[in-house]
């Protein structure tokens, strides 16, 4: 099983480190300091396949790499972190773009939306890596467990290079993902990263965070 | 039942007004012209309820209008049908705010989308009339009998006149929608509009346009 590092121990690293070790992977979970606390909590939580360590000690330790920081800090995290570290590996990138600086709910930030998205400027940012932009569109829990929506919903997979997609498929198997959707190159993560806002005013309207989206056809 | 007129005379108004002649509505279209011969060949087909004129003839005609015009066209269209003539009325806004000018797939033009939405600019432009966006999010066919969709997809309804929402699920279910979700005011079609570059990016990659969403919840 190939190495992963999670970038970010927010609350979304946490629940998807989790249940990568939980899946029998090794996991780095990586930080802006080599001793943040609640990775710190995480590795002890999550026994000998679980450790922890600076962004640039998680970017180097992983073969596959899955983008949990705030979609506002990612670029920068991916510079930290140094950028050669990620050379020839998958990128999974789950983050958003969301701007809260109109208030609440978030919109997305201008230059990162509509004719542009994050997973198109990480993969500018990281040439020589595969970024794979998907689980963006759902909650936390339900990215590592489909049926926690209650239904067998739509994920979908943007990227430019096919091997990656397919190692993200293969891990979305592992969430209990079974419908997937190939979308095509990582331009196309403006669709899912514009899925935001009716994730944001349906949960909002409904009061229930535990959904997805299917598509009928 | 009430009389109904629908801006537009292309293929989503002649689905629309075909549908609800079906229905048993008194149909007028409206055009820029009193004479346009696509609104005059749909009259001929579609017997003694239908008929047609210019947008302010159609407007004056309604007690329910169907914006069924392209979105960057419909603010204008509303303005040369006369303001007055939509007051007290439910609009159902079936349009999106498409941008071509970067090629295809459209984009949504960026002053009606993320922060802003064509559904608001036309509630501002018509404040004493009643915004309904709805249907907006997939191809007329499906728009006009969700069945087509192959399965029980979800329609959203944004506006801010509870009776105005409640005339346009009226429709809705006359047209096979049967989970309807009220996502609020009309500042929430923003997010359903933004759902138009995934409906696209999806069509592309499956190259099937009769899809619909589903909230899986």
């Amino acid at each position: 099983m190939k190495k992963i590092a999670v970038l970010g121990t927010g609350m979304v690293g946490n629940t998807i480190g989790t249940k990568l070790i939980n899946l029998g992977y090794e996991v780095k979970m990586g930080s802006r300091t080599a001793n943040n606390e609640k990775a710190l909590a995480w590795v002890n939580a999550n026994g000998a396949n679980a450790s922890a360590g600076t962004f640039t000690d998680a970017a180097a330790f992983g073969e596959i790499i899955f983008n949990c920081t705030k979609g506002d800090a990612s670029l920068n995290v991916f510079k930290m972190a140094g950028i050669e570290n990620f050379n020839g590996k998958t990128i999974i990138d789950i983050a958003n773009p969301l701007d809260f600086s109109h208030g609440m709910p978030p919109s997305l930030i201008p230059s990162l939306s509509n004719t542009n998205s994050l997973g198109e400027e990480i993969q500018k940012l990281l040439p020589e890596a595969n970024v794979v932009k998907t689980l963006n569109i759902v909650n936390c829990e339900v990215m590592v467990d489909a049926k926690k929506s209650g239904g067998d919903p739509t994920m979908f997979v943007s990227g430019n290079n096919a091997e990656a997609k397919e190692e993200a498929k293969e891990i979305l198997k592992q969430f209990n993902w079974t419908d997937i959707i190939d979308l095509g190159d990582i331009t196309t993560a403006r669709g899912t990263e514009m899925l935001l806002p009716i994730w944001l005013r349906t949960w909002m309207a409904t009061g229930n965070g535990y959904f997805a989206f299917k598509i009928v056809q």
